[in-house]
């Protein structure tokens, strides 16, 4: 997608450097972040300078593509891949794209050195391929002028491009629906839709504002929403979907007031391991992420500040569940489908 | 109530001098802002050190009296105290309750200079009592154990002692119901709950946590809140309560969840003039209190920090409505009743 009027990709590889965008540093900074050894990728994933399930998937095949010219001489380079694929598997110890992508290189290196580094390459573009196919299909939901809220990043930052629950709108507006706005939630606690979703936006020319995540219902009440998209970080195989804390109460709110709520997302997202929302695990993260606020103060500079009851603590969960009933449907690569265990099984044997 | 365990009231009078806690400077700082005249009081009250309805309409009375004492030689009192009234007014030109007090006075002036002084002085004693008695009856319906969430402040800061929504809460609290829990939203854009709310609650010892808007839901959804109750900013005669932009969302949530959602608010809060929420126009406020953030640095100092993307514009809607369905109902000085006209109007002509 367009930043400053010329493409990009979240990360991408020129010559032996793995080039990515430096994510801390937006929507203040734009600026390009290049990985010129495995240990140097490894660092930029530990540190979120990538991130988002799909652009950290792609960071782990690109990493291993560094561990194979790096190993080229190496008498086994299968043990060497291991090693790395240890090595980068800790940088993220619970991104599953990121386990998956150097067990595909690793594997494919058993056939043949040239295959291993074509898995690597295709990690990215098959990520590309399925957002863009998300982006048509979502595209069918959405009318010229319709008014869109969105929840979190689900954009191509996450997703080495197009996005998911973004890649509708940028469809839509790219085929000629210039009258559509985006309702952009702020995303409370750590701003993922005010910094990343509308800077974003803004970029490619979207008509949007930014909402505090409390006027979501409101605008829902007056007429002004015609349909929610959000990402996923997990569905279960009833539907139940686990996503950024808030995604939950807005799905309620939708529903109350009959707007269609939808979920895009790639297939990998399902985990037909997980049989329903009940047993997600919701991750508590740090209170400081709650309390404290990171911006740039008058002098142009970036302060840190404490913006709360200094007694006080804070709960910080960084997911809730939304059950299948609140869902309209979910928008996949392979096209849009119900809620439903049956539907969500013949999807994944597509 | 309590302060470094020392008893306070929001707003009161030593001498001639009238004495409010700053409140601008919570929960960072506490201090007490001294007023000696009436132009001083009124800069106060313009400035928001003193705030909330039942603080301003208290500020309002004692602006009122120290103009009876500013004009104690004057030779027709009346008309020095409607010169008064009019600065008075328009310190808060939205401020019902200042102008009720301002006029109040004004009014009781006519009879005697004496009256006049003693109606200046019930205003702020008549909000105390009404917030002890919401405080009874909403004890009522909270258990010892009970988990409570609260949206906004409406404390005792706001309605100079007890308050309406924290009202019950610190009544059940005194009287022994020391396993309650509230859980505090930290309402964005401007942190009421986390900065006043959360205060109020530590300074009482009150336990609680900050919790973020969007987890509110989450909460709900694992069977931890059972009960929520807020304060209000206007009630039409059908039950649609204005309050707090995110009330809306947080009462579809606990309509969803079957979750009792109280209101608490003193009579006067009811606006027979206004049949349903539809009449009432939601005001919008400015976009930088959505994009910019005030607290603390590292070196301890106030910093006002941008922390959104640089690109977009915010939305900011002040209040939304929530529809009387969804609330089960309004906790009163008079009594606890069914939002329903029917109710509404019996317990305005008690």
């Amino acid at each position: 997608m367009k930043v400053n009027n010329k493409s990009y990709r979240a990360i991408w590889v020129e010559g032996s450097t793995v080039c990515m965008i430096e994510q801390n540093l937006l929507p203040f900074e734009f600026k390009i972040h290049r990985c010129n050894s495995v240990d140097e990728t490894c660092h930029a994933i530990k540190t979120m300078i990538v991130r988002g399930a799909g652009s950290i998937g792609a960071a782990g095949g690109y990493a291993m593509l560094q561990a194979i010219w790096e190993n080229k001489n190496a008498g086994n380079l299968y043990s060497e891949l291991e090693i790395a694929k240890q090595k980068i598997d800790s940088t993220r110890p619970t991104a599953v794209n990121l386990f998956y992508a150097t067990n595909r290189v690793l594997e494919a290196s058993k056939v043949s050195k040239e295959f291993a580094i074509s898995e690597a390459y295709a990690i990215a573009d098959e990520c590309v391929e399925q957002s863009k196919k998300i982006g048509v299909f979502g595209n069918e939901l959405i009318k010229d002028g319709y008014k869109i809220e969105t929840h979190c990043n689900a954009g191509w930052l996450a997703l080495v491009d197009y996005g998911s629950a973004l890649s509708p709108i940028y469809t839509a507006f790219e085929t000629g629906k210039k009258n559509i706005f985006v309702f952009v939630d702020e995303t409370r606690p750590r701003l993922q839709g005010m910094r990343l979703t509308a800077w974003e936006l803004q970029q490619q020319g979207v008509p949007h504002a930014i909402i505090p995540d409390n006027a979501g219902a409101f605008y829902m009440s007056k007429g002004e929403v015609d349909i929610m998209i959000t990402g996923a970080d997990r569905i279960a195989t009833n539907g139940d979907t686990a996503n950024k804390i808030g995604t939950l109460e807005k799905a309620i709110a939708a529903k109350y007031y009959g707007i269609p709520f939808y979920i895009a997302a790639p297939s990998s997202t399902f985990d037909l391991n997980t049989k329903t929302g009940n047993e997600i695990i919701i991750e508590e993260r740090d209170e400081e992420e709650v309390l404290y606020f990171y911006g740039k103060n008058k002098e142009n500079k970036f302060e840190n500040i404490f913006i709360s009851n200094p007694g006080s603590r804070a709960k910080n969960p960084a997911f809730d569940v939304t059950p299948a009933e609140l869902i309209t449907g979910f928008i996949t690569e392979k096209g849009i489908i119900k809620p439903n265990e049956e539907e969500i099984k013949k999807l994944l044997t597509q």
